[in-house]
């Protein structure tokens, strides 16, 4: 059997996880809550088990869910989409992007895509044919360096990936960043798919800026996020895509293959819940109390923190204790320190000279303290 | 943007399931049931959720579920799979089908399809690149004409894909069909996608003959079936593929892309009722009932009903009501005799010259008496 993705390695996420399990290391590796989703959609979801509602969905989604986020995204940015043919509920952001990515993407397209990157990105759109054309985003700000954009886009540039709020930095996109953007794609006709999954997760009185704000930008734009982050259950993988009707029938001819529906019950507890703007709108203040107790379990140890502006992820450096590469850094984490971590380097194309590696905060105040401690001690 | 799926219509399925809904017709089309899953199900997914398994599942699937599939192959089919290396959970499976299509077929591949076909298979084989090559099975038996597919497999062919029981047709593979098979793909590289959803539903004391029960079948196919039929939880999406470790080992590398991992509490759900065999060893009998109570309710009818030997569908042939287009006559049967069906030709890549159309039978006893009343007068 001939590979079409011959150099894929296993995902860093399971193989960190997995060697947190064997280790029994406090895991901070991959990105999920170490605490239960909020009670009311326990109940929600039983409520439409319950009364039958578990037989195949439409292909785009249950009506009221894109009612109900057509309606955030217009209170929240102040973009309208057509529930009817504009917003298209996937089997997580992953299939979202998967979809979008796939949909435009031909043979011997260019897609820019900035490091450190989701590791999705890359091999879908190498599996798709076309070819990543990498810009590196530098510590500690990690900003995008528009005129490097400029000059790499050419005829042959087809898809540019944004994702603000960034995994793993942290960063956060600002109105100049938008401003630039549409400078540069102004009169070509890229098209832009926009990773917004930490939406709700942004600190210091900072607000998230969408894609879909930008009249000229969300045009063109494929802006993707899901409700995993947002309502502690990453395992329910329902996430969407909003997009101009043109981009959303591409995306929804091939989403009809992909996946053609999502779980029907979690989706009419989800439809539900997004009414609750409070649950939504308290999330800032939640992870921002986790950001800072973590940091300040940190204050200690030799690790230098970097900015986190939002996510529920801080990178660290750790040059002041070893100069070893950051997979094997981690490794040792896990197993002598009891603290499992994601290094940077998967995320990269080529590896850095740098000893960067990611914490998930996401996770009980005692769980962060405990790991503090550890960390401290090195 | 260049649409890469320049012709794909709207779905059958969701043309007629809203039709049926604006006509409040009786739908018999989409193959879902009218009638709730099992009570003990619904605890179960109500008990994770409670517990908080609402995380990422491991990207594979959660390991009780892949054993718990593996013990019942093994059990049923006498096959052996690794449940950590040749058993992958999928969101459903229509995105197991596209994962193992596309990670065989290249551009130029040859892909033999059936017709009548499921609908996604062609567009998920041009998407892929592949050219597909249609044999045509014919009523009423619809039995595959190996001697055909002996003539038309060359170097060129890179997969043969079989679907039994069968959709639309209700046709089953016997024990002679996988010989020939067998012998046909003998001595190439040839792999096999093996459609499985309604393994569970075959009647008149007949045994689904899973490809997996034929070694030398089994080493080149991607067995994929779904818990959706089987447990009447259409709406929930929780498939798999089994297929020996280096075909699951492409197989995974982009289902990892596609949806990463499944919703978790539902997997757990299905690990646990999976071991409790009579739910599964009881529904031949279950949908036979339905099946002969529907066929009686037609018998005063003017349609002609074909042999059913599995799955929830029925076909019926309208030739002594009216010549005109399946696709006209299952508009007019729902807009004016109140009962939604499927026409046959959206499963063929060129029209043919019949008159069928497809009921589904997964529906309460006074639903299919109810339809069967309004069948008759026509
Ligand atoms: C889909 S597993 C990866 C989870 C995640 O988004 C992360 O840890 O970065
Ligand atoms: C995925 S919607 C189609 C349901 C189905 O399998 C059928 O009706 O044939």
């Amino acid at each position: 059997i001939q590979s079409k993705l011959p150099n894929l390695q296993v995902s860093i996420f399971a193989v960190m996880t997995r060697l947190a399990e064997e280790t029994k290391a406090i895991n901070l590796s991959q990105g999920f809550p170490d605490f239960n989703c909020n009670p009311r959609l326990i109940d929600l979801v039983f409520h439409y088990i319950k009364t039958g509602r578990n037989q195949y969905a439409p292909m785009p989604g249950i009506l009221p869910l894109r009612e109900a986020i057509s309606r955030k995204i217009a209170g929240l940015y102040g973009a309208l989409y057509d529930p009817q043919s504009e917003i298209t509920i996937t089997a997580g952001a992953t299939e979202a992007l998967y979809a979008a990515i796939t949909s435009v993407v031909q043979s011997g397209d260019e897609v820019i895509i900035f490091e450190p990157f989701y590791d999705a990105y890359p091999p879908v759109v190498k599996y798709s044919g076309g070819v990543p054309r990498f810009i590196r985003l530098n510590p500690p700000d990690f900003r995008i360096p528009w005129q490097k954009v400029k000059n790499i886009i050419s005829k042959k540039t087809k898809l540019i990936i944004i994702n603000s709020p960034h995994n793993p930095t942290g960063a956060i996109l600002e109105k100049e960043d938008l401003e630039k953007l549409a400078e540069i794609v102004d009169g070509t006709s890229i098209f832009i798919v926009s990773d917004e999954v930490y939406e709700h997760i942004v600190f210091d009185n900072k607000k998230h800026l969408s894609l879909a704000m930008h009249p000229a930008l969300q045009r063109r734009t494929f802006v993707i996020s899901s409700f995993g982050k947002t309502y502690h259950t990453t395992g329910w993988k329902v996430g969407y895509c909003a997009a101009p009707e043109l981009l959303s029938h591409e995306f929804r001819k091939i989403h009809q293959f992909i996946t053609f529906a999502v779980n029907t019950p979690v989706q009419w507890a989800y439809a539900d819940i997004l009414n609750k703007k409070e649950l939504y709108l308290q999330l800032p203040k939640f992870y921002q109390k986790k950001r800072d107790l973590f940091r300040k379990a940190m204050l200690a140890s030799n690790f230098d923190l970097l900015p986190c502006r939002g996510t529920y992820f801080q990178v660290a450096d750790y040059y002041k204790i070893s100069r070893e590469s950051d997979l094997e850094f981690v490794k040792k984490l896990a197993t002598k320190h009891g603290v499992a971590a994601i290094p940077l380097s998967p995320f990269y194309d080529e590896e850095p000279e740098q000893q960067l590696i990611r914490f998930c905060f996401a996770k009980q105040d005692a769980t962060l303290i405990k790991a503090g401690e550890r960390l401290c001690q090195i």
